[in-house]
C-alpha cells in the first residue's frame, strides 16, 4: 500500500501550502532509485521546455522542445518509444504548460498510462512554471529496497494486509466497486452535491453508480478490479472501455463521477469517462474542473445536464482558448470572470463531492484545512455516514470539530508514510492493523515509533502547515465556508451549515 | 472646491474597503436635494434592470430593461431626453453590468456627459450586482444649501481661494496642463513607470506631456483650462478634441496618458484619447486597464506600443467577449490567466504612475493602503518629487514611513469632507490655507473643529477601514508590493524598493 507519492509547492488556487497526492508507479521506481524526493528549484533561463531523466547513472536535463503542448497521452508514447516500457513517468499536459492554477501532475499507472494524478491545487501549474514537462523514472539495473529487520517487517506486514482483506471498505466495497460505491450511499443521505450544489439528492445517482460502472466495465471486457500501483492489496481502481470495447480511461473515480456528473446535471457514464480522460490528457483536476463547469451552467452559459457542451468546455482548455484558459484557471476566477454569486470554493480551491450542509464533518474539514476544500484531509465522512470510527450524526453541529481534528492529524500523519490513505478505513476500526502500520514502519526503517509518536508527527505536519499559511497571509477569516451554506437549506433535508465560526476556530487547538 | 462624491463598498478587485471618489455635478446636486448620502442594499430578486431618480418628491425606483448593456454615453443622451439637461447621473456601463472587477462608476460633467469616474476598486459591479443601472438626481425646485455662519464661511471662503491661486501647484500647474502636467516631472525623475514597469524614463513622454496636451486641445478647438463642477477653483480639466475638432473625451488625467501609454509603450495622444473616451463609455478604470493591457504585453498577446491592438483590447471588454471579461477583471486576474509573473499590484488592485523603486515614499503607500495600491491614500509624490509639504530622498528608504503616515491620515481627513484632494498642495505648504478649510467647515456645519481634530478624524477613518481590512482577513502579509520591485533594479537608477517590510508595518503606529 506504500505506493503513494506526494508533490509539494506553494498552491496556485490557494496561495497557501499545497500538498496533492497520487498513485501510480512513480513512488516505487523513484524509492528503488535511492531517492527520497526531486526538489525543483528556480526556473530555466531561457523558454526551452525541459525533459528530466533519472536512472541508474544519475540525472539528466535536456531542452526537448518537441514535446511543447503534448498531451500525457501522447506524451508518455513519445516516451516509450525512446525509453521503453518499463520507465515511470511524472509529466504536465497542456494545462501545466500554460500555468494554469487547476493543472495537475500525472504520473503513470501499472499499464503505463498517465492516469494517475496529483489532482488538486495547481501543482501542475508550477512544474510547468519551471519548464518541466516530463520526468523519467528509469529504475533498470537497480535493487528492490530491503527493510532493516527483514523478519519483523514481514511478520507485520501479513497482519497489515489480513487486517485490510476483512474490513468491509477495504476488502470488499472498495475492491468491488472503487470509490464510486460512494454514489448511492451518499445519494441516499442526501449529501450528494447535484447541479451546483443546489441539491443534495441526483435523480440520475444509479445510472452513475459504482455499481453500474463495474458492470460496464466487465460487460465491456475492461477490468472493475485493478491497483493504481504493482502490489496493492485493496485494489480499487479499474480499467473503463468505450462502448466499442476499446481503453478509453481507467475506473473513474467517484469524486470525477460526482464532479462531471451529478454537479452539472449529467448521468451518463460514457461522457463522464470521456470528460475523465480529457483532463487526465490536457493535466487538469477533475474535481475542479467539474466544479467550474458547474459554475459556468449556474451563469447560464450552457445548461445542466448538456454533456456535449460540457466536454467541448474541457475540450477549450487543451486548446488554450480565452475561454479555456478561464475554466483552466479553476471555479474562483470563473465566478469571479462571469459574475456568479454562488461559487464553492474556500481558499480558492472546489469543494468534493460531498455537500457540508449534509455532512457537517467533512464542512468542518473543508473550511479548516491547510490545503483548501479537500475530503482527503480529514475524511468525517467515516464517522458521519460510514459507521467508520465511530459515529457522529451528520446533520447536528456537536462533535464535528473534534472529528474534523483528529482525523485531520490521522491523515497527516498516514500521509507523511507514503501509504495510501484508504487504509485509514481499517486502522481507525481495529487496532491490531493500526499496531501493524507502526510495526511496519518502525521494520522497514529501523525507527521506534509509538502510537502517541505517530499521532504527534500528524500535529507536527499541521502545525507547519498552518505557519506556512500564516506568513502567506491566511487568518481565521480564511477558514470560512462560501456564505451560501449558511443561508441556503439544501433538499431534502432543508439544512444549512451549521457549525459556529467560533468552533472553527477551535480546530487547530492541540 | 466641495463637489466630490465617494462610492463605498466591500471591493471586487481587493476583498476588502473600498472608498473610490470622483468629481462631477453628482455631489452638489445631491447635496442640495437634502441627501448626505445614497445606500442600496440588497439586490432586486429578479434580473431586471433598474433606474432610480431622486427629485424634490422623493425617490423613485422602476426597472428599465430598455437601458441593458448601454454604454455611458448612450445612457445618458437617453436620460437626458426623458430628464432634460439638468439633472446630474450615477452611472454604470457594460463593464458594471457584466460585474466586472475593473468597472467604475460614472458622473456627468458640467456638460452632461459621463466623464467623471470612481475609478478604482471595482465599485461599478457592485452597483451591477445590486441592478442599478442609473441614478438620476433632480435638484429642479431645491435651493442652494446655506451656511450655519454666512459671514465667517464667506470670510474664510475668500482666504481659501487666495490660498489655492496663489500656490504654484494649483493656481498655475493644474489649470495650465492639468494633472498631466506630471509627465515630464516624473519622467525627468526617471519615476515613469514604461512598459509595464520595466523602465523609469519613456523616450516618448513629450509626445504625451500636458504641455503638448493643452497645445493640442487649443488648435483643435478644445478646452485647456475646465472645471469638472461648478464654481471650481483649480479647473485641472479640459476637452479633448479629435483631429477634426469634434469632442472625443474629456482632458485625459495623467495617470490615464500613463496607463494607457508609457505603460504600454504607446506615445499617440489620439490613440490614449480614444481609450480614455472607451474606459469611460464601458465605464471602466483607465489605471486597471492601462495596467491589465501592460500584462497582456508582457505575456506576448500584444506587441508593446500597439496602439490599435490595444484599443481593440478595450472593445473586446465592451463586447463582453471572453477575452474581454478576462481583461475587464483587473491584472491580477489576467496576469494569473495568462501565466504572467511581473503583475503591479497590490492586494489585487493595480499600481498607479510613479515606479515605487524611484519614488519610495509613494511604495510605502502602495503597499500599506487600506485600498490595494493607490497613489491618491498617501501622495508622497508632494515631498518625494514635488518639493511640497517638505523635501524628503525619494531615491532612498528613510523618512518614507512616516511621509506616508502623515499624508494618509491626512488624506483621510481631507477625502472625508468632500473636498477636492487637490488642495492639499496648499494645505501642506501653507498654514493660513489649512486653517482656512477648518474655519470654512466649522461656519457651514456649526463645528468646533481643530488641526488637531482633524488629524484626529483622519487616523479614526484609518483605524476603521485597517478593522474592516483585517475582519477580512488582510494581515500585514497584504501590506507588501509584489516581489519584482525588489529583486529588478529600475534604469535609470538602477535601484530596487529598500523599505523594509519591518518598516512597512510601522505606518499604521499612530
Amino acid at each position: 500500500m506504500s505506493g503513494r507519492i506526494s508533490v509539494g509547492c506553494k498552491g496556485p488556487l490557494t496561495g497557501g501550502i499545497k500538498e496533492a497526492n497520487a498513485g501510480g508507479q512513480g513512488a516505487q521506481v523513484l524509492a528503488r532509485l535511492g531517492y527520497a524526493a526531486i526538489v525543483l528549484e528556480g526556473k530555466p533561463h531561457d523558454d526551452s521546455l525541459y525533459k528530466v531523466v533519472l536512472n541508474k547513472d544519475g540525472v539528466q536535463i535536456t531542452p526537448d522542445n518537441s514535446l511543447r503542448m503534448l498531451g500525457n497521452y501522447d506524451l508518455i508514447d513519445k516516451i516509450k518509444e525512446e525509453y521503453g516500457e518499463k520507465v515511470a513517468c511524472i509529466s504536465i499536459g497542456q494545462a501545466g504548460e500554460m500555468k494554469l492554477a487547476a493543472a495537475s501532475v500525472a504520473f503513470t499507472d501499472m499499464e503505463q498510462r498517465p492516469t494517475r494524478h496529483a489532482g488538486r491545487g495547481g501543482v501542475g501549474a508550477v512544474m510547468g512554471a519551471k519548464g518541466v514537462k516530463v520526468i523519467v523514472l528509469d529504475d533498470n539495473g537497480m535493487k528492490m529496497r530491503s527493510p532493516q529487520d527483514p523478519d519483523k517487517f514481514k511478520a507485520a506486514n501479513k497482519i497489515f494486509v489480513e487486517g485490510l482483506r476483512k474490513h468491509p471498505v477495504t476488502g470488499e466495497g472498495l475492491p468491488a466497486y472503487g470509490t464510486n460505491v460512494l454514489t448511492n450511499v451518499i445519494n441516499e443521505a442526501g449529501a450528494y452535491p447535484t447541479n451546483n450544489f443546489s441539491s443534495g439528492q441526483f435523480a440520475g445517482a444509479s445510472k452513475i453508480s459504482g455499481e453500474t460502472q463495474a458492470e460496464t466495465e466487465t460487460a465491456r471486457g475492461g477490468v472493475a478490479t485493478h491497483g493504481c500501483h504493482k502490489g496493492c492489496v485493496i485494489r480499487c481502481s479499474g480499467i473503463y472501455n468505450d462502448k466499442d470495447g476499446n481503453y478509453l480511461t481507467k475506473q473513474v473515480e467517484y469524486e470525477t463521477v460526482w464532479a462531471h456528473g451529478a454537479n452539472c446535471g449529467i448521468d451518463d457514464l460514457d461522457a463522464i469517462a470521456m470528460m475523465d480522460r480529457l483532463d487526465d490528457d490536457f493535466g487538469l483536476d477533475t474535481i475542479e474542473m467539474g466544479a467550474t463547469i458547474g459554475v459556468v451552467m449556474e451563469a447560464g452559459i450552457i445548461k445542466f445536464g448538456d454533456e456535449e457542451a460540457a466536454i467541448n468546455l474541457i475540450k477549450e482548455v487543451g486548446q488554450g482558448t480565452h475561454l479555456g484558459r478561464i475554466l483552466g484557471s479553476g471555479a474562483a476566477v470563473t465566478g469571479k470572470i462571469f459574475g456568479v454569486e454562488r461559487v464553492p470554493v474556500v481558499k480558492g480551491q472546489a469543494l468534493p463531492a460531498y455537500d457540508p450542509r449534509t455532512v457537517h464533518g467533512i464542512g468542518v474539514t473543508y473550511a479548516t484545512s491547510t490545503m483548501g476544500a479537500d475530503h482527503t484531509a480529514g475524511y468525517a465522512v467515516t464517522a458521519n455516514i460510514l459507521g467508520v470510527g465511530g459515529t457522529v450524526d451528520p446533520l447536528k453541529p456537536e462533535g464535528q470539530v473534534e472529528l474534523s481534528r483528529n482525523l485531520q492529524i490521522a491523515t497527516a500523519a498516514i500521509d507523511s508514510t507514503g501509504m495510501c490513505l484508504f487504509i485509514a478505513f481499517a486502522v481507525l476500526d481495529q487496532p491490531d492493523t493500526f499496531q501493524a502500520l507502526i510495526d511496519m514502519l518502525n521494520a522497514f526503517y529501523g525507527l521506534d515509533l509509538t502510537a502517541d509518536g505517530f499521532a504527534e508527527l500528524g500535529k507536527s505536519v499541521l502545525k507547519n502547515e498552518r505557519d506556512f499559511n500564516a506568513r502567506a497571509g491566511f487568518t481565521s477569516e480564511h477558514d470560512r465556508l462560501p456564505e451560501f451554506f449558511r443561508k441556503e437549506p439544501l433538499p431534502p433535508h432543508n439544512l444549512t451549515f451549521q457549525v459556529k465560526d467560533e468552533e472553527l476556530d477551535q480546530v487547530f487547538n492541540f
